[in-house]
Order: structure tokens, then sequence, then C-alpha cells
């Protein structure tokens, strides 16, 4: 049997997790663990505080160390100790999405010169096997679409809006207060989070580099409680869908926002902060994987998952795992969200009801985009009208004309909608 | 670039999708393909009829043939040609069911004697990313819990039934004109099928040997259109669920029947066709795979895929593939179906309705069975009730106790809850 000499670096939620895994796999030895503060009082069983370091380029610079697992999280320092990691020979497994995202391709050229590998399948969907299947038994398949919900705080927030009837803000306040979301909580709510994942899961499906850059993102903060309430009319629920599409030509549609997706539909009946990917390719069809997006324990799993590969293979005569080499030199081509074809689901609140289907109706047909669905109520109060629409799929820059040309109404919600 | 050289025995639906699926992978070059009848007109591009051949042998035995791939299902003669060819020292892909469930244990013998692998990810769930997922990135997992619908032809059935609300023999005999079910179905609807694969599935999961003979199996042809109702109206969908439980002594209580699952559950979700694979472990909680559980390209993904992991490691220096390796040689411990805690929904034709309930009540009281629902109707034609209860949990052999003590009764059905 394989034995691997291993070093953690970061000691938080997924590190405990993987510590403590671990210690049912003999044939992995943890050799040293980087934390910030030796002496922060941790209640990790079997902890032996000599495993301890405050100095991470201990880890990265061992010549003992076979792996060095980067479980820290954020830019910086983890980006500058993986080069130093790679430059002196040790194969990485990380978590880390965000550096994926931003460095990906310096990170696996730079793995490829050192004939070194780096496993990632802990950062893109927590504990749901994704990667490595992508990489092994679909290796068979043209995958040209995925859709996806990466982000357990905003499924979180979703699904108790839409259960509860409750706002965004109220939602939020009580997922801080379990934990479920972060004090400041922009990195989730924002897409941000789920923007990372999507960028490095489209590169390796499409075998095509997607640049962070190029991904549009949209957060779920402007979502209002009437939505929900008229999505689920209209046959919907409203999820932070991340999604990926390329097409023959290399022009690859990568993004993050809310969608309206088919209560039927898989993805619809993913709750809380359970994470799921709908993967469709040549031949394979349509699979749809799902589970912990996040959290200790399904994160070690994957983490985990990536140090025993590794070991299976360190000691053969051969550049190792080459099923899951990183293949990210051809560049996609982004496409502008300004050009892209989509649903919409608009609510719009006008002066007053008379005429005012007509006039929409024929803002829309000046610009050939069909409606689907129209949801008109009167607001006898104020003698307004709420209406809402669902058009037919239409360039999206023909839909911002719309929302100008509607100067007299308030435009509350554009959502985009699922085909 | 590793160069495979292939023989396909077997050219039907899968092997045909396998075929048209390798055109895209000039590292695998495809040497003979066995039929049955060399001058069957077949309709697929870029054949050559100088592949063929009538003679497996040929394939099995062959030299210049490093993959076997074995597409043509049934025992006989598969069994013999897989032996043959892994003595001529061929790694096996497999599709066929039936024989890694009778006989497994002795052909993953034979492959370790001759350092061979046999792949098989297309047996247990078509295109589903399982097998490889389960032996690689969840490696680190002991798996306690596999629920799973493994036959589309059954849950095709179940699902027209519900939606529909018709019997099963009408079903049936649309499904045998759509193709989906065949004309003789009992491989299907008995549960053989589903019991095939989660004898493996389960052998799998749990490092430990299921044998299929000790798999409990009840197939869907007395699930009745009223049964589809009343579990609706309870709250529950009716699927034929195949399912395998290990504690921590080895017993395996490995099964396939029907069962009512919970309407928000995800295996509810699950309609027509598709397959979907429920997975317990610790550290990573549970997941769920799901796609298309047989067709010609689904199939030909997971075939293509085994083929391609091979062909990535074929020519190092060291046993291949160490990680996919079956362990096999610990049996579990089976588990006696009587012996076994389950839920139970009981449907009872009563011939007055004049204290029946207290009767039953009484009965399951006696043996310290509670009731979580009951649901009495007044047949009004014929004075009977029509009663339906769901127990909590409790001992199989105690159920049937009850059922006989229900003498002046009509048993309708009974079905196993999930929990």
């Amino acid at each position: 049997m394989n034995k691997s000499k291993i070093g953690i670096i970061g000691l938080g939620t997924v590190g405990s997790g993987v510590f403590k895994t671990l210690k049912s796999f003999p044939e992995i030895e943890i050799v040293k663990i980087a934390v910030n503060n030796i002496n922060k009082p941790r209640n990790i069983e079997g902890l032996d505080k000599a495993l301890l370091t405050d100095n991470a380029q201990e880890i990265v610079t061992n010549p003992d160390i076979d792996i060095v697992v980067e479980v820290m999280g954020g830019v910086n320092p983890a980006f500058d100790l993986i080069k130093t990691a790679l430059e002196n020979g040790k194969h990485i497994v990380t978590a880390n999405k965000e550096i994926l995202a931003k460095h990906g391709q310096e990170l696996f050229s730079l793995a490829e010169k050192h004939n070194k590998v780096i496993l990632y399948e802990a950062a893109i969907a927590g504990g749901i096997p994704l990667i490595m299947p992508i990489k092994t038994i679909l290796a068979g398949n043209r995958i040209t679409k995925i859709n996806a919900i990466l982000n357990g705080t905003t499924n979180y927030i979703l699904t108790k809006m839409d259960t509860d009837g409750v706002s965004y803000e109220d939602v939020l306040k009580e997922a801080q207060e379990l934990g479920y979301a972060e004090t400041d909580p922009t990195g989730d709510v924002e897409g941000f989070d789920a923007a990372y994942k999507i960028t490095t899961l489209a590169t390796i499906a499409f075998g095509k580099r997607v640049k962070y850059e190029n991904v549009y993102r949209e957060g779920i903060t402007k979502i209002r409680k009437e939505d929900m309430a008229k999505a689920n009319e209209l046959g919907y629920k409203i999820k932070l869908i991340a999604s990926a599409k390329i097409d023959e030509n290399n022009n690859a549609d990568v993004r993050v926002h809310p969608m309206l997706v088919l209560k039927n539909a898989s993805l619809a009946h993913i709750n809380y902060v359970t994470n799921a990917v709908e993967i469709t390719g040549n031949p394979v069809g349509t699979v749809v994987l799902s589970g912990a997006g996040a959290g200790e324990f399904p994160t070690a799993s994957s983490v985990v998952g990536d140090i025993l590969a590794i070991n299976s293979e360190i000691d053969k005569n051969s550049s190792i795992l080459p099923m899951m080499h990183c293949k990210h030199d051809l560049d996609a081509t982004p496409v502008n969200i300004d050009d892209t074809f989509n649903k919409y689901y608009i609510s719009i609140t006008a002066p007053n009801a008379i005429g005012v289907i007509a006039m929409i109706g024929t803002i829309c047909a000046n610009k050939n985009i069909s409606l689907s669905s129209i949801l008109q109520k009167e607001v006898f109060e104020n003698k307004t009208a709420d209406i809402t629409v669902i058009t037919e799929r239409c360039q999206e820059k023909l839909i911002k004309e719309v929302v100008e040309e509607l100067k007299d109404c308030t435009v509350n919600s554009i959502i985009r909608v699922a085909d």
C-alpha cells in the first residue's frame, strides 16, 4: 500500500473535518498543520499540538511532504503558498474556489510544468461527486450545458422566502443568526461564490478556459416576497442558478443570476442548503448530481477522496492521474449578456388599469416579443394596476428597451425564466 | 497518447451506441465486433462489414485486443466468453448486470488473478456516474445506506398509473406498444433487473459481498390504481425501490420492493424512465445521482467512460486502476425480511363499518404496533368499509400475524413505507 505524507494549511471547518476523517486512513500520515494561532483552544479529538505550526512555509517547503492540502481559503497568502508547494514538488488538494476562478490557469500550468496535479473536488460543490466523474466516467461526453445551484446560503434564503412568505431581509437576518449566512453576506448573496464555482466547473466540463471576469453575475437581494408569490402562482420557483452553455463555435455563455424554474424541474426540488448540478452532454443526456454543497464533513469527503486518489497513484513511474489533467489553454469566447436570449418574468405597477395591457402588448409586439403569461390585478386602494408578464424567448437588449419604454410604469422586477 | 484495441461482443442497442460514440476517439481502435448474424441489415453509419464476426471466440482469444467490451447480455454464453477473455489477458468492460449479480465473485477473482480489471459502470444505472465515483472520490466514506430507482420500465409504469389514474395492466400494454416494456415483462416488473443491480451496487458500496440469492424481491404487479390514489391522498408516491443497508456488525439488508415515499423526498420526483440513486455515507452525508438508466446513448456514455479509463492507464508498469478494484471476499450477513422493521401501508375492505376500526386497532395494539394514519370510507352500495392504515415502524413478521388475524376482512394490499 502506498503511504503518503501530507501537510494541511488551515484548520477551520473544512480542515477539522479532513483531520477527523483521515484518522480512519493509516495510509495517509499528517506531518504538519498550519494555523494562524497555535494556542487557540480547539476541540479536536486526537489532535497533537506538536503537529501545529504558524508558519505555512514549513509545510510547502518540507521535503517529507508529498501532498499539500490547502483549506485556508482566500487568495492571499494561499496563492503564493500553492505556487511554492508546486515548485517544491508537492501535489495539491484544495477547496479554494476563489483562487481557482481567478488564478486557475497559472496554477494548472505550473502544476503541469512540475508534473504534479492539483485536485479540487471540494472547491465546487462540497461533497457532491462532480469533478472526478466529469474527468473520468463522463470523459466520453461532449458536455454542452450546466445548470446548477452552487450556493447553499442563497438557496436557504430563497427556500425560506418561498415557504414562509417573508422578505429577503427577514430571512437573511435569521440565516445570519443560525450561522448559514456570514455577517457580511456579500460573497454569497451577490453571487460571487457561485460565480467562482461555475467559472472552474465550466472550464473543466467544456475543456475550454472560461475567465472569471467574463461571468455575468447578479445576486438575490432584489427578489421580493411578492415575486416569490407570483412565481408560485404561475407554476415556478425562484432559484439562484449558475449556468453555462457552449456552442459549436466555442462561444461560452456563463452566468449566475436568479431564475424562475418550472415547479416540476429537477432544480426546483433542491431546497435549503442542498446544492445540485444538472449536466447535459452527448451521449449521456442529462444527469443530476445533488447533495451537501458545504459543511465540515461533506467537504472533507471530497478533500479526502482527492488525497486518496493521489495516494493510490503516487509511486507510479508515470505521470499520475492522467484523466484528471486540466486542459485549459484554449480560451472560450465570452458571450455578452445583452446578446443572450431568455424568457423574462416582469412585474410592473401601472398608474391605472385602463389600456395598460394594450400598451405593454404593443411595446412588446413592436419588438417581436411574444407574451406567454399575463396576470393583472387591480389594486383598489390607489387605483394602480399590478401586472405580471412572462415573455417568450427574446434578446436581452430588447427587454432593456422595453423597460425604457415603460417609463409611465414602475418596473418592480425583471427575472429571467428557465426554458 | 495510449492507443487501445478493443473487441465488442454484441451490436444491439448498447453496442451500436458504443460504436457510434467511439468514432470521436481515435485512441480507441475497434478491431472486431461479434454479432449473431453478420448479414442482418444494420443502419449504422460508418460500420465496415469486415469488422463483423459471428464467432466471439475470435475476439476473446485475439492477441491484438486489449479490452473486450461485452454488451450482449444474459449469462450464456457471455459468462464463458468473459472468462476466456480474462484468461487471454484482456481487460473487460461489461454492461451485464445479471452476470455480475450471479457470478461477480468468480469473475472479479479471475480478473485479479490475471491482473486485469472488469469495469461495469453501465451495468447498474445506465448513464448515471455511480460506480467510479463510489470507488474514487467517495473512497473516504463508509457507505451505509442506498435507496434507488434502478428500473426505468417499472418507474414508467408507476408514474403513468399515478398521473393518469389507470391500472397496471393498461399501462403495461401501452408501455409494451411504446417499446418501454418487453413482450415478456417479467424481468422488469417482478424486480429481477433491479435486484441484479442492487446486488452489485451494494457489494461495491459496502465493500462486502452481497449474494443475489439473499436479496429480497417483490415486483409491482399487485399495485392497484386505488393504492396510487390512496398514497397520494396520504402524501406519498409509490415507487419500486431497490434498497440496501448495512450495520456495524456487517448485517446487510438488501431488497427490491414497492414503497410509499413521501412526496417531498428526492426519489418521489424521479419520474418515467429516469433512474436515481441516493447514497448515504460518512462523512459525505447523502448524495443523489440521477439520469437515464438505460438507452443506447446514456449506456454508451458509461461503457466508453470505462474504456477510456482503462486506456489511460493501460501502458503503466503497475497494477492498473487500483481504486477500481472490487473487494468482495468478505460476505455480508444477510437479513431475513421477516426480521426487518418497516412502516406499512395496509388497505383493507371490511364486511361492515361497525367496530372495524376498533378491531384493527386492537389487533395492532396487542402486538405493540402503532398506527400513524387511518382513512376510512364507507362504500354505500354494499355496506362494506374501505380502510387504509399506515403503521409506525414494526417488525415484518408481526405484520404478517396482523394480516392473519384480519381473517374477517379482505386485505387488498400491503406496501412498505419509507421512513
